[in-house]
């Protein structure tokens, strides 16, 4: 078993804010993460599958592949979306890094071939990222 | 002559759209750029200053301090705001990279001590930064 | 289970000697690391957390949260010190990255809510970072 | 049980290309990665060990000794190199990422000591790695 | 007068050997550098141009068109391709980072719009980069 | 005129201290950074050199003998030692990082060959770095 890990980037606006709560215990919760005009960030996804290299090709799942995946499936919804508005994964769950990794794995686990997808992984910002390796 | 550069981060949202250009101009001009409901980027903005180092100290001016300055005039007014919305720097003009180097030069130029600014640099993705040197 | 990784950093003086060697012993084994008078990195330290996103909030434990107690536990009491000198959790052991990651871990564990403490991650140079899990 | 990682680097050139295929087969499944004249990577190589601290060191085993194990068996064998012409690695099978790092385990675990390997993880571009932790 | 900096990435073979000189010679001036089968690179390419920002655009240069012209002109041709043996560039000088900047000044120059050609920077490993500020 | 840097990284301790003013003048002026027992830094040097390309070598100055010369000169005078203590030259100033770059040009613009030292840059944390071109 190797594991094989693809690196895609998009930026995009969020907005930590839950709407059953008032606008003060937002604040309080969320801080700068409520604003109300939205923030965004430079996300980086690290996509890692593992299984066996196919003896003719010596690849899990060709790279170039891997990222056309990632590519049609995540930058095309994400990058330079607003999280919230422009699309339907957050109206009942919160644009936080952990819940978006969540998102990333049943949007591109369909489309894995040659191996089986390992683990997402969401950079947010230079001190703050997330992994989700699926129900287990 | 020594030169010091402090750096400092923060995340915003924005959007290029030029009021003055039909829907149609502006998806031509900016692409994704212009999409109605923000975007955004974990901003890289380094300040560099220039000087004789005091005797004393060692320091052109101290780091802590031109990072207390950083914050306060920088990261206070535009982390977790949208630019467009949010602040008054970017309604005559497109909040791009370039612009808001100019735009940082005249915020933080007031507030250095013991040398003199040199350059601002910001960096919005791993691929694109600006450098603005003032007026010459 | 979603993990969370958040990454703060502190500079920090120590030297490897062993008190129970020879000096030729101890630069045999340890050669610069021995230098008598200190030396010092800058570390990076990564904190991950396991659990499942709160349904209200979409965080495991909330980043900024999680940052004060790695500020608090580990910065202040590491950030511009001496590991040797300055601290008493190497008097019976050596300020090797692999201890240090043990000796944090320690501090952090009691103070990780929403979900479990995970991995200490610590780097110390480019080249070498250690990773402790826990007592397993 | 404690996990110390050692960093080192070197650069190779290489060609992925499958003899048995015809050279449209081989356009039509490598792209550019099979063109005839070779390109070439700064190859990041990262080995972790795991085990238990030495209490009189403080490693599980010296990442100055781990080093030299690396650029003995890894750095003198492939840097510079070309990996298809140059070793006999890759004469049954490709020199992709993932067969290279069942090929430095195989070449490097036999002089682990202290502790034992656990990972062999190769980065081949900024976007690209693959990870091998043994037969499990 | 602002500079808007770009970056794109490609991977090459090359070696640097003087056909003039013995065998000898070429190792003992540029040791595994003038490997017979060749050795390559992850190239990191800076392209900085200057000029005043757009008042309708915000840019000096729109990020993507200059990001169109480095992969036409420059991705496309050097690519996973052997500087050497793929490209006429240097037949009659070496395939060095210092010459490879010059070679690619004079490729990008005449496509800049909006502004004019600052600096091309080459970076070929962690720890060289050249740069080329065209002739002063 | 090309310019090429080559960087070289070292570890130290050090302290900001001034011995005119008493313990509580420099606890204000300095905060952490006069903390009595050292800490210390990755130091990441980055030096630029300034000629033209050799028509032999295609190298200003061959970046291997430029590494072997900051290697000699600087990384063993102050890696792993105590800048304070262990070297003659912060005795009658301060080991800040612009005084360090200072130093360091004193120390290797004799031994440049071929082109000319261009600058000094010094890289103290992520955060901060100092650059020097001589004086002018």
């Amino acid at each position: 078993m190797v594991y094989l890990t693809r690196r895609e980037t998009f930026n995009a606006a969020h907005r930590v804010y839950n709407n059953a709560w008032s606008e003060e215990k937002n604040k309080e919760m969320f801080g700068k993460c409520a604003n109300k005009n939205w923030h965004g960030h430079n996300y980086q996804l690290f996509v890692t599958i593992k299984g066996k290299p196919d003896p003719d090709t010596g690849f899990i799942m060709d790279a170039k592949k891997l990222s056309d995946v990632i590519k049609r499936e995540i930058v095309e919804r994400f990058d330079h979306m607003n999280l919230n508005m422009d699309t339907p994964y957050f109206t009942d769950q919160q644009p936080s890094t952990e819940n978006f990794c969540v998102v990333i794995w049943a949007l591109i686990e369909p489309f894995i071939t040659g191996g089986v997808l390992h683990c997402i992984r969401l950079q947010e910002t230079e001190n703050i990222y997330a992994e989700y390796y699926g129900e287990q």
